[in-house]
């Protein structure tokens, strides 16, 4: 079984920021997340994950806002550790391939090849508008801009052969010059001749996780990821999901690893889980979550009553050039379970539409057993409702258990993010 | 006196490399340059910084090519050191604003106030085609864009107020967003709404430096750098260049600090130093040198005898398109002292144009002295031939004459560089 650590300032609950015990008030400082990382590492996770975006919109004011940006944080978190893998996430829309795969490469010889590059196309207009735009590009083009960037991001990375560094002092020869190749990319998006001014790093490149679950969003992690982050609601939906992206990797010869978000909100008991859960609800504010709901279904929901159900007509998936399966999340949750509005947006506060449980530690590990051994999960993306405490709880209390199931490792047994994931 | 050192792998020698004490071989080992780091805040120096460009050309068989990418290298460095400023440099003509001014805000962040950014368009047509070009951006283009992207990005670090985290846990208010501000920018270049998705770092802004001295590039600085890296090779220049500059800023209200490069040779005494010198010449590459040259010049030198003269006709500085000033100082440098091409190639070999000076601890103070009494220095950008020696000795031999003669901090007495610098 894969853990992977998602890392926010407060935690995953949308209120975590007002808890007591949350850590929303050092959201720029390093130590902080040095702290988060090595507790990562205390738990042997394979990783720890930073999400990232290229805006803050609307106006922030009920939620931490802004924060540090993931490579240079990184980079800071990589030599205070030694094993634990360190994903960024960076966008194919707003990066130009060179900038990042020499980025990327640089934090692998920093890690000492611990790099991870969580590849998205971003889902707002706010961040259209700081790169020159005035709307966002289409969600098709997107995904055709990521596909032929993770080309050119892999040829960069693949322009110096292991061996290019002679190093001859008497000779005077530095590198042979035939084993530094130019990538000669022109494509549709971009023209990029190469090599690339970072010598090889240890994994060669990063790992690439990829984290949108729509049609296109599929198809390409079919193809180009090594690791899948997705948000699944119920052991079904899933169980589909794996099986479904399984199935159109292994038509490219691949097998990436699929971790589905999970919060969870722990316990020494099970009441002690739900007043957790209560308490941050309470503390939620409610116009900050129409406002995030608003958001995720492209509707205006400010005129409609808390207490009824979201209004019949949605747009279709169709009409979404955000965050497509998101949005398809939402709506068939609302309507399986008929949730109000004010329902809604209580159970979408811990996750933001990642499954959500509360409970003891063995409940956790029971839940987390269950999607592993019925084909939903090769691990997990453990998304604390609030940090650093809902973390340190999983460490302690947690991975102990999934460890005395031989679900989970005792010890690292491998120097890379890539090892870790059992790829080479 | 301000001192900042210029850190490469090897040194700034061209044959470094080849030399058994410099460091050549660990060129992607992160605890190297944090050595170099924790050197130079040992002899409480203002700043580390490192240049950087965005291609490799052509191929790297004689010198060390490739390296860390500095953004990532530099908050590596900042969380083993504590007073000791930063600077990185990055490119107007290839980067983003909104990306870079993140970046960067966050490396202050990470730093505690160390962020300086060296703010260059970048010369050559090799770097241009690893972004989407087939021939460079024209100088003056590349000047204008750089102009407005420093608007952008100094608006970007102004987009939060000081007190716009208000983080009151009780009343459910993170932030108050009439304190965040759009920045609404729309220009030649680029269109960018913000505000910046990192909060306000503790120097509000990164110092800003600049190194660039053709004439758009001095008009440039007058406007926007706060300190001013050049090469200036004789003592006359450099007293031209610092009226000159400092004048053009004095227009603006601005007084940038200005630090010509030297590359001081040490030895114990000055025939040890003259002796590291010559070893340094013999283990030069030629057929390097001649390559460097030819790209300075834009000639190709490869068919004139080494013991002869530059062509009689070279390209006037209009013609240039790279790096117009480091054209002007070479061709000025040969013509002056009447250099064969094998003398020119030794004499660049030892800092590119910058002032190369061999001799004892005492003979560097007093140099440093001269040029700083006379008014062609208010510091210096040290750039050691061999590294790390180079540094360890210019810290534990030069900086405490200079310390002595009360020309430089014992101390620090500031926490962030711009403090280092006497700016605010
Ligand atoms: C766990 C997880 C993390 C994500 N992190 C980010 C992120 O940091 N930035 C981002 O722009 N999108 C993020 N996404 C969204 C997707 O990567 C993708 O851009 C979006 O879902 C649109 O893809 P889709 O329409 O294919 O679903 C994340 C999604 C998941 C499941
Ligand atoms: C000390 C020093 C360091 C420089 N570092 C860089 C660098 O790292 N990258 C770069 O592209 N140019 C660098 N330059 C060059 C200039 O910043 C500038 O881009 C170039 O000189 C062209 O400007 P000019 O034509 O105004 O002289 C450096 C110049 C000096 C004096």
């Amino acid at each position: 079984m894969h853990l992977n650590a998602f890392l926010m300032p407060a935690g995953h609950h949308d209120a975590a920021w007002r808890h007591p015990s949350s850590g929303a008030d050092r959201a720029t400082d390093v130590a902080y997340y040095q702290d988060l990382a090595r507790t990562a590492e205390r738990g042997r996770l394979d990783s720890v994950f930073f999400a990232d975006g290229v805006a803050i919109r609307p106006a922030p004011a009920a939620n931490v806002a802004g924060g540090l940006e993931p490579l240079t944080l990184l980079a800071a978190l990589a030599v205070v550790t030694s094993r634990v893998g360190l994903i960024a996430t960076a966008s194919t829309t707003f990066y130009e391939p060179y900038t990042l795969a020499r980025a990327f490469a640089s934090l692998d010889h920093i890690s000492g090849g611990r790099a991870g590059w969580n590849i998205v196309t971003s889902g707002t207009e706010a961040e259209a508008r700081n790169f020159n735009r005035d709307t966002h590009l289409d969600h098709a083009v997107r995904y055709q801009r990521a596909a032929e960037f993770v080309d050119v991001a892999n040829a960069l990375w693949e322009s110096w052969e292991p061996d290019a560094i002679v190093f001859d002092r008497d000779a005077g020869v530095y590198a042979d010059p035939s084993k530094i190749h130019d990538v000669g990319h022109t494509g549709e998006h971009f023209r990029v001749r190469g090599p690339l001014n970072v010598p090889r790093s240890p994994q060669g490149r990063p790992l690439l996780v990829q984290a949108g679950s729509s049609e296109d969003g599929r198809a390409f992690a079919a193809r180009h990821a090594e690791a899948i982050f997705t948000a699944q609601q119920t052991l079904a939906d899933g169980q589909a999901f794996y099986r479904d992206v399984k199935a159109r990797a292994a038509r490219h010869g691949r097998d990436p690893r699929i971790l589905p978000g999970i919060c969870p909100v722990l316990g020494s008991t099970e009441e002690e889980a739900h007043r957790l859960s209560e308490s941050l609800t309470e503390l939620q504010v409610l116009d900050y979550g129409l406002e995030q709901l608003s958001g995720m279904l492209n509707v205006d929901l400010s005129g409609y009553p808390l207490d009824g159900p979201l209004p019949d007509v949605l747009p279709s998936e169709d009409e979404i050039n955000g965050n497509k399966s998101r949005f398809t999340l939402v709506a068939r949750l609302a309507r399986r379970e008929k949730l109000t509005i004010r329902q809604i947006i209580a159970r979408l506060g811990g996750g933001r539409g990642h499954r959500v449980f509360a409970g003891t530690p063995e409940q956790v590990a029971d839940e987390l057993e269950e999607w592993h051994r019925l084909g939903a999960a090769d691990g997990f993306n453990i998304m604390p409702p609030v940090l650093p405490t809902g973390l340190e709880d999983f460490v302690d209390h947690v991975v102990p258990l999934l460890q005395k199931r031989g679900l989970f490792r005792h010890e690292y047994e491998s120097t890379t993010l890539r090892g870790h994931y059992g790829l080479d």
